[in-house]
Order: C-alpha cells, then sequence, then structure tokens
C-alpha cells in the first residue's frame, strides 16, 4: 500500500436506492484514482457503494463501524474497525477525514455532514437529502465532487 | 432531590443573541416547572441560559461536557460531566435525551437534533437555525415548546 | 437539591457477592453525609448497591450507563444517563469524577482504575480484585475509603 | 495491500525505553510476517516501533489517535485516524483487535489490557509492567507473543 495523502468521507445511508449507490461507487472510484484514502461507515448501501468503487480503482478503503464486531462490515474494506460506539462514531468519522462528501442521506449522514462543518471541514454533497444546510458545497456529478472535495482540502 | 421523570435535552450554541439566550431561559424554567430533567451539553449561551431557567424553576439540571474537566461548566449545573469526548459527545446527548428541544443553534446542534431523529427521539425547535430539516416541530414559544415535547414523548 | 462540592466514582462488578455489596452500601451512604456526588455505572452489584447507600443517606446518584436506553438502570439513580458507547462510558466515568473508590472488581472495574490513574486521578480501593496495581491505595473499611478518597481529593 | 485476515493491537507506553522499543519492533515485525492487521494508538514509544516493524515487514499499520488530528501520529502508519476521544479512544482499539498483544505497559496500556479481557479477548504480554493481572498470557519472546496470539485467536 503505497503512501497516500489525503483522508475522505463517503458518508450515506445504509440503504438506499440504486442511482444513489451508483453515484457513490463512482465517487469511491474517483478517491481512488485520486490517491485518495476512503473512510466510510462500514456498512451497506453508500458506504458499501464507496468502497467497492474504491477497492476495484486501487484504492484503499476503511470502515469505522458501530457496533461492536466486523460483523455487519461490507466486504470492500481493507481495514474494518468496530468502534462498540454506536451513532458516536459518526463523530470519529467526521474527526478522522480531511474532507467529507455526502450521497443522498439520512439522519446518519446529517449528523456526520453537521459534525465536520462544526470542525471547519469542507463538505461536498451529491443529491443530497437536506438540501437547506448552509456550507454544504453542492457537485454535479462524481468526478465534479471529488474534484471539488479536493481543491477544498488543499485550500490553505 | 424529588423522582422526576422525563428528560429532556436543550440544544444550541454555546454564544448567541440575548433573545436566543431569553428563550433558553424560559424553556429551562418550564421543563422545570413541568419535573423534566434538564440535560444539555453544560458549557455558556443556550446551554447556560438553558440550566439557570431550570434551576431558578426548582429543577434538576446535568451538564455533559465535551472537555476533560469541569473548568468550562456553566454555575446552573447541579451535576456536570466532563466526558472528554470532544463533540462526540453530542451523540451521549441525543441518546440520553428523551426528547430533544433545539433553540437558534449552530452545526453542533444540528448534529444533536440529527442524532436524536436518527434515534427515533422527537425533536422540537424554537427559532431554529436549520428549519430545512424533515422531522423537526415548530413551536412558536418556550412554553409550547415544552408542552409539544411532553406531548410528543407521552406518546405511546 | 443542594450544592454539592465533590464526584466520586465507586466502581465495580454488575454482579458480585453480598458482601462486596454490603462494601459498596456503605460506601455510597458515607458519600452522601460527605456532600458528594455518587457517579457509578448505573448497573447492578456494586453500582446498585452505592446508589442506594448514596440515596439512602439524602445524597445525590448519578448513573453513565453503557447501553443506548435506561432499561437497565437500577432503581437508586436520581440521574440515569445512558450513552450507547459501551465500554468506553468507562472512560467517561473516569473523566467525570474527581476521585475513584473501586469495590471488589472485574475487568471493568480495572480498566476504570487504570483510566483513573492515567489521568492522574486518585484511587481508593476496598476489597479490590487487583492488587498488585502501583498507585491504588488500599483502604480497611468503607468509612476509610471515603475520607481517604475526600483527603486525597483535596490535596493541592 | 492484500487481504488480511487478523487484527493485532499492540499496546504499550508512548515513552519507554530502548530496549521495550526494540521488543515492539520486532512484534511489528512478525505480526506483518503472518499477515495480521496492526493496530495501535498511533503515537511514539511502543506504537511507533510496532508500526516501523510492520510496516518494514511489508505490513499493514492502522493508528487509532486520541487527539483531533493527525499531529501526533507516528510516520509509519498507512492509515492514521484522529478521534478526538482522548483516552475514550482505548476502549476502540480493544473493540476492533481480535487479540491484543502488551508490550512493557503504563496505565493507559493497562487500560486497553482490562478492556480486552472484559471483551473476552486473548491478550499476550511481554515485558508486561502489570504482571498481576489474571487471564494474560506472559510470552518470552516476540516471535513467541506473536506466535501465541495467532494461536489464540484461532481458537474457536
Amino acid at each position: 500500500m503505497e503512501k497516500r495523502s489525503w483522508y475522505v468521507a463517503v458518508v450515506g445511508s445504509a440503504s438506499c436506492p440504486p442511482e444513489i449507490e451508483a453515484l457513490a461507487y463512482r465517487v469511491g472510484h474517483e478517491i481512488a484514482r485520486r490517491q485518495g484514502i476512503l473512510i466510510c461507515g462500514g456498512r451497506g448501501g453508500v458506504m458499501a457503494a464507496a468502497a467497492r468503487g474504491a477497492r476495484e480503482g486501487g484504492g484503499v478503503t476503511v470502515g469505522i463501524l458501530p457496533g461492536p464486531d466486523r460483523s455487519e462490515a461490507n466486504p470492500h474494506l481493507q481495514v474494518a474497525l468496530p468502534t462498540g460506539l454506536g451513532d458516536a462514531r459518526n463523530a470519529i468519522i467526521a474527526c478522522a477525514a480531511d474532507v467529507v462528501i455526502a450521497v443522498g442521506g439520512g439522519y446518519g449522514t446529517l449528523s456526520e455532514v453537521a459534525l465536520a462543518l462544526k470542525k471547519s471541514k469542507p463538505v461536498v454533497a451529491l443529491a443530497f437529502a437536506f438540501p437547506g444546510v448552509p456550507g454544504v458545497v453542492a457537485a454535479e456529478s462524481p468526478v465534479a465532487a471529488v474534484e471539488l472535495a479536493l481543491k477544498l482540502v488543499a485550500r490553505p
């Protein structure tokens, strides 16, 4: 595993429609192509799709799981870390990421977005379920989302 | 300290304009009057105002602090609990409350609201800074907010 | 609830022999008599006995629970706070206490003792199950344990 | 990064004598040779030495940091995850590992050992600073420690 230089969390629901999964897959793939380390919540839906995309793109995938063991981990994680913290693990995801990309999303996703913004981290959104949150930057496509994320992280 | 029967978290920013503080004070006072245990983040602004209101109303006030010690606690807490968890303590507030009342608010508040909704807990809002979040029930006044919260908690 | 001035965590196993429970009860009672706020893990065994002692002595009792709701709380808590953090709540107990008194104990207790010592907090032990831990001060009786704890906390 | 099959936490102090670091280095190296994923607290001393050993052995290294950013991470981590949880991150290390190897150690180490034992996970120790803890299996050398850890994990 070569040296990689930025950490991006892809956040979204554990169950979602196929078109949202397709977006997440392409986001994950693009992150891998641009040498990002993908962090996610480790479960299904958006998390699994993004991890699969990153894996198939040759990237590194890390899942930070809410439960006490690896049973709920999706199969696309190289590093699967059960925390036993329940939803408090969302704060770790926001803490460990340099930038967050939200795809679709539910209340858990909204909490991760809010926690990242609280820490002054950039948040990019794609088909975001909560369009009214100030500070979230909307992207038009998976490639645009990752490009935007990379640009926002690089900003001094 | 007599037996009390419901736990309500009042969430909001650590610094806020006086009119938001005034709302928070009255929310806290009304919670005390209705035998609620007030949970808050233990710091200033909305948290301090709500705790002061509850204290002056004869209620019980609990602060769940992000830092490692009690130095940042407001003076209106009967029980001040430093956690050392940083923003992850927001998940504890959402977990420990039966219902959440958001007053004004910033990103931290939004995370608490989202975490409570994730756990299917009722959330009532007063002058809420993020009006577009589905599932949040708006109230017109402090008394209405506490009445609504109590009604939503009592619902089977 | 009058102003109280020190926080003491009583830690020990959720199930324990009656003689350990009797010690914990007397520790809790003595803490209440000396205006301490009792913090515990909120469950049975040592936690319940200490909380009952403190309650019957007119004190304030706080339980910081590992699970996501109040169902496992013992009936002697005035403030019962579910955290959803699992064993990570042990770190909060160590963080929120000014001093720790261990009674009997299992591995969870040992973790709380170690986390408190890590934070340079005094730890007093009564019938402690792990006698070889340096830095733990053994007490001969419940009254002696609380006296010792109070003295160690007061030390500049 | 190929598929690896077991997670081992190497725990110990952030500052330690050179002979303890040498042991940790060899433990890390042996873990890598046996396809383990190394989890550690991400900082210096035992954590850095074990991560360096695993890296130089071609392994995967994960650091779960207590602070809010990556500034305290040692340079041998492929995945460095700041949590912002302070010492509560010790519970995550115990949760995420299949087995724990303690080398030398201080109070933080003792808490990780206790939390792992609480979760019924095997704990192997090398030059352990707290020899009296029941359930900890002592090893005579780094190679023996890793062999023992692997055997204990494989046990049904």
